[in-house]
């Protein structure tokens, strides 16, 4: 059996109304400054929180999408005057991610252009804490933050254990108010972690024991929380399937789905769950010959019989949530198809763990697949 | 879904030679000054490591089976003046659990007879490094210590997230020179700790993935490393294994099996593993009425076809790597049993966890059925 290194949060708590304990820990961790960083929908939520907190707290609300370098650079002065100790994310994966670079840079003299990569990032002394309300991103347990680079057109990473937050709280209660949607393409994101790191070249049996378990989560559970988002079993098995897909990042990480939604998000600003969603069973199609056993695995979870059932399976579980299956029916023709394999091949970071070999041409051949009318 | 808490090192390095990185990590972590509490067969490799560190060092030989509240009292003297900003212990589950409690209050005004129970330790300062040298206790990763006051026979438990080692290495090389009979002890133990949590009343998804994995590791590798001790593939696996057990004793814990084996323990001073290993098979067959669908599961793991069946087969496993059936094979008699129930009855924190009420009489009947003649 090949090493690995796990990283995790030393603390996750899971499970309805954890977020009630922020305060305490917070109390007990002794922070006195606190910056948290707040989605929009979730700022009556933070309110709250805050008000129990035995420190001053200034409270960011975050009104974009995707974060951009600017944008970012923009919060980091306004956390740089403030000085925290400890930075607190509550939102999804756009929040948590430029929440745990506010705590790694607000008192850093690295700039974040240059920590784009893996482990560039020199420490953090700043608390990290991350609340997700979202079931899609796993940024709550990942070493891993995304930026758009609006220069380049590029989502950039920065992979570091020091972006692993300290302390999570994973509390099914905040999501039940997040749009059918948003819940459909982000719970698409946590299934693709899941099954790229499962299927992936450099799998580990401990994070295919994470992998699986998310699938079958996600599986059982995205159709029931879609129609009805109150339900909170579905919520928290949702929830638990997307820690699970942000534990599989950090040791094994994602392949081609990813890959190739980059520029997706990047150049055509497509929802990352979204461009994931629709690309996700084209690409199990191209990586299948390269893992049929592990493609039977995954089939079985979804209750098919056969590797090739069961990402029809998928598909049918992605359509019955409303999610497009066609690029094409969200603006992106074959005109773009060229602009979108090359972007795709410069993250090779992603690509060399992709089961199969993809070159520019395969590339192309599955965007092709999406954005014309044969399926 | 019930909630959960998962406390975890934040770094768990898994694999052969990780050990190798402690010296750069210690310098990473700028830790200045030292102490590696080892166990006597590892003082070479202890040496070896301690020589690369950047750090003032102090290195003592662990000399001493389980450890009590008096030999641990002479080790804090040597800590308190040694001042240590990092503990790093190296050895089995006593010298962790001692390592721990080092660490936890080599620099505090609590003494270890005013922690024990659950979470009256507050806080740890120093680091904490835990490198396990056999398979079984999972120290490595759980938030418990254990002592034996000498003065009541008791064996005591210390239950915090502040026992939690900051990172830990599990390097199956340093288990290859493991004894057949520690190996096979010490993997029962870890197989305890997987089917207690497994099977526990208080029982929950997150940690049945890991105990599941945890049984099979062990059910599909124990005899190989029994058998051949420089299989270090079986030796990875029963490490993974163990593991696995230990991340099941934060969130739900074990039950009567350790219940009934802290007398043992504490009075006769029969190992830890030994002990759990003889009683395992007989508390599982009292337990198999409260919780028939997970002993089958148990039992596939076993390859046995049902749950009756599957206990045969982990006394076989038993049989077959050495280990004695019977508490009269190794010096317990009728005439123990009545001491060995009351001193059972006291661990009222393991017995609420078991899947069935364990009354004194039914104590006292599991242990007549390991120290008479009748199978």
């Amino acid at each position: 059996m090949n090493g690995i290194i796990l990283y995790q949060p030393q603390k996750i708590a899971f499970g309805t109304q954890v977020v009630l304990q922020l305060p305490d820990d917070c109390r007990q961790a002794g922070y006195r400054r606190i910056l948290l960083l707040a989605a929009l929908p979730l700022l009556d939520t933070a309110n709250r929180l805050a008000a129990s907190f035995d420190a001053e707290t200034q409270i960011i609300e975050y009104r974009f999408g995707e974060p951009t370098v600017d944008y970012f650079d923009g919060l980091l002065n306004i956390a740089g005057e403030f000085q925290p100790d400890c930075v607190i994310g509550i939102g999804g994966g756009s929040v948590l991610d430029t929440a745990k670079l506010l705590a790694a840079l607000c008192d850093s003299r690295q700039n974040v252009r240059e920590i784009f990569g893996k482990n560039f990032l020199k420490g953090r002394n700043c608390g990290l804490i991350c609340i997700p309300t979202t079931s899609g991103t796993g940024s709550e347990v990942s070493p891993n933050a995304i930026l758009l680079d609006e220069s380049s057109m590029e989502k950039k990473g920065v992979i570091s254990p020091y972006l692993i937050p300290d302390v999570c709280y994973i509390d099914p209660d905040l999501m039940v108010g997040l749009p059918a949607r948003i819940t459909a393409e982000t719970a698409m994101d946590a299934l693709s972690h899941c099954i790229e790191a499962y299927t992936n070249k450099y799998s580990h049996p401990v994070i295919d024991n994470y992998a699986l378990a998310g699938i079958r989560l996600i599986a059982d559970n995205l159709e029931i929380a879609y129609h009805d988002g109150q339900n909170i079993d579905a919520r928290a098995a949702l929830a638990l399937g997307s820690m699970y897909g942000g534990l599989c990042l950090g040791p094994v990480n994602t392949a081609a789905v990813h890959a190739l939604s980059y520029g997706l998000g990047g150049k055509y600003h497509i929802s990352h769950g979204l461009a994931n969603a629709i690309l996700l069973p084209e690409v199990m199609k191209f990586n299948l010959p390269a893992s049929p056993d592990k493609y039977r695995e995954i089939a079985l979870a979804f209750g098919a019989a056969s590797a090739g059932e069961g990402i029809e399976k998928i598909k049918a579980l992605s359509a019955a949530c409303g999610i497009p299956q066609k690029l094409s029916e969200i603006g992106i023709s074959r005109s773009d198809v060229e602009t979108l394999a090359d972007l795709a091949m410069k993250v090779t970071r992603l690509l060399v763990n992709n089961p199969r070999e993809v070159t520019k041409e395969d590339a192309i051949d599955i965007f092709m697949k999406l954005v014309v009318n044969n399926s």
